[in-house]
């Protein structure tokens, strides 16, 4: 099986109470493809600029992501960000975005990358969302992110990338952003009739949901006394989630997709103990499967026999 | 085993986009009594005026509520509360307060009330909190709630009373607050280091949260597409979980927490079906279970053997 994952792969400027990085590796498809990279091959699809280096390749390729189809622009600058967050982490403010060659981006896949199994269209404008869907016609499970701007934005084009895919997984906000519906698993039907057979709402610190035609499954955010940079934490988590889908077979029951939720958790977890990419490149998978068993520990509770009424 | 819980019995005027009710019964110690009903035997404690009638026992005395420590004031006024919340129910506006008889309240305990194995402190003053806790000198499991308003103005009350009871049950920006802690697993630690052995965390839509000194349980709130007045959820989650546990004879390893967990969160969804307590006062035991059991199926998963790295 292979992943492909086309977003943003960027330089990021962080600074929270616990530190500050001027300039770090970052990206949706940068923090999707360590995370993914524990499960199976992923391939990430995006452009750079000269500034981006043997050092920031190596991150990537040391944990065997396939770097072909990201795209150096001669001449070009990549994408920046700059954060900043609050002593409450929750509370973050952008202060720069630079979209560098990421204005100009017009996706070209290689006939590898086309040829994936599971494709994740990171949070981009939707009309390339769906010219790279487009391009990726074997793909049997296709996930999508987007976020407020888009929403305001390009309305239209989002609805229709929604309906050419499998599973949405956004923000909560968003979700009752995009269909006017406050309830959400109101908001989370809604979404499925565009089209997807399953939405998965991420809710920051307390955790996921996960929505399908007839099921229901949540987990509570990994519960961690010291993070130090949430930057990349959904990533991460749709990094987890498709990646560990995609290494099962792109199976798609209940109990797959279920587990596939509790990959997403533990890999954003790890990404959010130390800045941008720093604890998830030198992770291991036995820390992963030792954090999915505690996860699954934390949530688990059984019946006893009721007394009488 | 028997349960006396201390708190407002009102009469509330709610709106909400899903309809209005002028006057119906609530209070805090009302919503606990009909949750904790289905598991235990149950004492309110606490004052209501003249206009408090026979039809607002009876909806009581209907669950096998015991009524013989509610005072009724001659001449008074019962609490009343008037609010409403917008189309997005989590946005709630308190438009009214009339504490009525609950200003001059002393709360005098029956040798009943007394002798309680369980007690329960809901959001009332803490110095009044500390009385009662005072006078049930036998119970063996005490509870807390308290809002942000006691942390402003009689925080060091407050921190007495969290010294003299075994679990806290507040929301979780109200653990923050008090801590001054925005990590919520820090902030748990240090109300435990106040004195309880158990932190539950409210967090509304999200669910709730268990802290012990070595462990930590979250559950999701029960997914429900028709909410009309959430007035009382967080009253009915501690009629659950404190009904649970004074049925199980008090036990309070982690097996009976996380069940207690679960009946909170049942009876919470049940309360915020319809209005003030129109669902809960016609609940049934069975209905009880078997969501109870619906809940357990939507958090489960389970692992399968970890593919080679």
């Amino acid at each position: 099986m292979a992943l492909t994952v086309v977003g943003s792969i960027a330089f990021d400027a962080v600074k929270t109470p616990f530190g500050e990085r001027q300039r770090m590796l970052g990206g949706a498809a940068v923090h999707f493809s360590l995370a993914a990279s524990f499960f199976t091959e992923v391939r990430p699809v995006g452009p750079v600029g000269d500034d981006f280096g043997p050092a920031e390749f190596e991150v990537l390729e040391r944990r065997g992501v396939v770097t072909d189809d990201i795209e150096r622009v001669p001449g070009g600058e990549s994408f920046f960000w700059r954060g900043r967050y609050e002593y409450d982490l929750n509370v973050a403010h952008t202060e720069e975005t630079r979209l560098g060659v990421f204005a100009d981006f017009e996706p070209k896949l290689s006939e590898r990358s086309r040829a994936a199994d599971t494709l994740f269209l990171a949070n981009i404008q939707p009309d390339l969302q769906r010219r790279v869907r487009a391009q990726c016609a074997a793909a049997r499970f296709v996930g999508l992110d987007s976020m407020n701007l888009w929403i305001d934005t390009a309305r239209d084009s989002l609805v229709a990338a929604i309906g050419e895919v499998d599973c949405v997984m956004v923000n909560d906000a968003e979700i009752r952003q995009l269909t006017g519906e406050p309830n959400l698993a109101r908001a989370a039907r809604r979404v499925m009739e565009m089209g997807p057979r399953a939405v998965v709402a991420k809710q920051g610190e307390y955790g996921a949901a996960l929505f399908t035609r007839d099921g229901f499954f949540a987990l509570p955010g990994f519960p961690l006394e010291d993070v130090r940079d949430p930057t990349g934490a959904g990533d991460s988590f749709a990094g987890g989630f498709f990646g560990y889908l995609d290494s099962h077979g792109g199976e798609l029951d209940e109990g797959s997709l279920r587990r596939a939720m509790a990959y997403g958790t533990v890999l954003a977890s790890f990404n959010v103990e130390e800045f941008g990419t720093e604890r998830v490149s030198r992770l291991t998978r036995k820390e992963i499967e030792e954090r999915f068993e505690a996860l699954r520990e934390m949530t688990r509770f059984e019946a006893l026999p009721a007394p009488a009424e």
